[in-house]
Formats: structure tokens, C-alpha cells, sequence
């Protein structure tokens, strides 16, 4: 089922709220109200309640949301209540780094493939995958793998995009500073440390 | 200057500008329009209209916003015209990537030390500066560095927001999975790649 007219940041912020949701329903809560999220999340309430609106109404008035049943309905909203495979590209620090990054489940993200260009890289063992050659790269539309994480130098980036869309991929998690211009078809979302860390100054 | 009632929202998408106006201002535009803006951005020129008019009229009707000058007016309301110190607490294969990263510049950042707990880690050289051991990181309170980039695992990331609070830090960019408990003071952002590349599956 597609949802018609929601908003890109609602859309951003709903990984938001799975995670609030699968966090504090660990903790042992049935119910959450959207003041509780607002608090943990550091949104405000009515914006939590309009985001949720968008998909239904699954709250109730005075009790809140009933967490494992908003929780299963958000992944199914995403497109996460099933497996998705992800193809890494670049084994360096930062790819490497990723790799042994154990939060990719709560999303259900499997990290199916790793790829590099540089041939030191080749071959060796990373999480339990072997390296492959950035050459090879459309293998993965046969495998079933649709989303990337590119973790390579900017200048390397476009050329990987590229690649990665000849390769049948639908969305690109993008860590390097590099703008990538792809088809409509494929999502970006661009990850800049930098950038994030650049609106800490204006709060002191 | 301290400007008032400006959500969150609108300061979290400033730096986005601000590396949009450098790097098309870096291209030789002299100006920029919303729609430009909004089509490098992925995002809607009313929004970035709405946003930019929170801190005064930069642009004109027809003409758009003057690139540099608009550029040097968001550094100066997100006080990025100054150099800012930053801390980077990890210095595992995450935080030596970060160390590496050259997108700091653009954003005024100057990582201007290294903590790590492992006695294995401290002492090393990474990027040019030693790996300090994590007990003493309150000295970075006389450094004037008020901001930290946290590279650790998840149960060892409130102990250590704790001790960096202690230090007087006031910003936190926060790379583990964990959720941080902070005074009011101290504000976080907090980056969980999962999460991110968890809003990607939607679009398929």
C-alpha cells in the first residue's frame, strides 16, 4: 500500500519513532503518549500526532499509541517488516567501521555485499564478507540487493553512483561530501558529519 | 545576536544552505534563487524562503540571494565565522575515519583532540594529534573546546556524555545508538546510519 502526499521530513523522522518505540516497548511499555515521545525524541506532540496521522489513526485519546502494534505498523510502512539486503562500497576506515556497526537489524537492513576498488582491499574478510571488486558491482541486482552505502572518498563518488544505478539500485545511503546526481528513481540521503555537527554553535 | 522562536527544523537545514551557497558559490554563481536552492536541496523553495526569513531579508524578489554574502550571514547566525574546537572521543576505526574526514574545514571545525579509554589506543598518533586517555578529558574545558564527536559503542556512550558534561562541554554529535541523558544546556544530535538508511525501503 503507498500513502499519498506525506511529507520527505515526515517520512525522515518515522525511523524516529520505530526506534522510540522499539527502545521504550523493550523497557516493558504497552502504551506511549506523544508527549512521551516529544520528550525523548525532542520533538514537540502535535508534530509527532500529525506525523502519525498521515498512516491512520492508531492512537487513542488519553491512553497514547500501543507500542509493538505502532511499532509493526511503521515497519510495514517503510518497507521494513520484511528483510532488506544493502551493498557497502569501500572497505577503508570508514566502510569497515560500518560493517561492525550491530544497529543495521533493529531495521532490518542486512549488510549483503562489500565492495572496494583499491586491490590491497580485495579479497580480504570484512564481518564475515569478502571484499569484491567495485568492478563487479552489478552482480547485485541478481542478488536482490537495492539500497547502498557509499563510504568512498567524494571523488570516487559519482562514478560509483553511476555505477550503482546501472546496477538496478533504488537507494543510496551517501557518507562522502560529494553531491551525487542520480535518477528519479533512486533516493538519496546525503549523511555529512560535518554538516551535522554545524548546527551545535548556534545553541551556546 | 540571539534570534528567537526559530524551530529546530529550520536550524537543523541552515548548514545545508550554507554548504549549498559555498559550493555553487564556489562554481561562480553570483546569485541564487529558492528554486535553484530548492532543486539542489531536494527540498521546496516556500520552505527555504520561510526559513532564510527568520533571520532577516538576505534575498530579492526576481534576483534571489546574493551568494557570499549569504553565505558569510548564515556562518555568522550559526557561529560558524569563528574557528570552533571540537573533541573526538573514540579512536577505533570510526573515530579514525572521522579524524581523516577533510569536510570539517568548510564548517569552522578544528578537531583539536583525541580520547580513547584502550591503554592499546592512547598515546598513538592519529591525524596529526596523540590519543588521549579519556580520564583526562576534563582538561579540555581550559582548551576552549566546547564541542565532542562521540565514536564509541553504545555502553560506553553515557558514561562518557557524562564526563564530557562534567568537562563543560555544551554540543554533542552523538555516533553511537544509544540515547543520551544530558542537562538542558548540552545539545545533542544524534546519528544512527541504520536509522538513516531505514527511510530508503519507503521509496521503492
Amino acid at each position: 500500500m503507498k500513502y499519498r502526499r506525506i511529507p520527505e521530513e515526515t517520512i525522515r523522522r518515522m525511523p524516529r519513532y520505530l526506534r522510540a518505540f522499539s527502545t521504550l516497548g523493550g523497557q516493558g511499555q504497552e502504551f506511549l503518549s506523544s508527549r512521551q515521545l516529544a520528550d525523548y525524541l525532542h520533538l514537540n506532540p502535535p508534530q509527532i500526532r500529525k506525523d502519525l496521522s498521515y498512516f491512520g489513526d492508531f492512537g487513542t485519546r488519553g491512553v497514547g499509541y500501543p507500542v509493538s502494534q505502532t511499532a509493526q505498523q511503521i515497519r510495514k510502512i517503510l518497507k521494513l517488516d520484511v528483510a532488506q539486503k544493502a551493498a557497502l562500497i569501500g572497505a577503508g576506515r570508514l566502510g569497515t567501521a560500518i560493517a561492525a556497526y550491530p544497529g543495521f537489524a533493529m531495521f532490518g537492513f542486512d549488510i549483503a555485499a562489500i565492495f572496494d576498488s583499491a586491490p590491497a582491499k580485495i579479497g580480504k574478510k570484512i564481518a564475515g564478507l569478502t571484499v569484491q571488486d567495485i568492478s563487479q558491482v552489478t552482480a547485485i541486482h541478481n542478488e536482490g540487493i537495492r539500497f547502498a552505502i557509499l563510504a568512498i572518498p567524494a571523488e570516487a563518488a559519482q562514478t560509483c553512483a553511476d555505477m550503482l544505478v546501472l546496477a538496478g539500485i533504488r537507494g543510496i545511503l551517501n557518507l562522502s561530501p560529494q553531491w551525487l546526481y542520480v535518477p528519479k528513481r533512486v533516493k538519496i540521503v546525503s549523511i555529512d558529519l560535518a554538516m551535522e555537527l554545524g548546527t551545535l554553535p548556534y545553541y551556546l
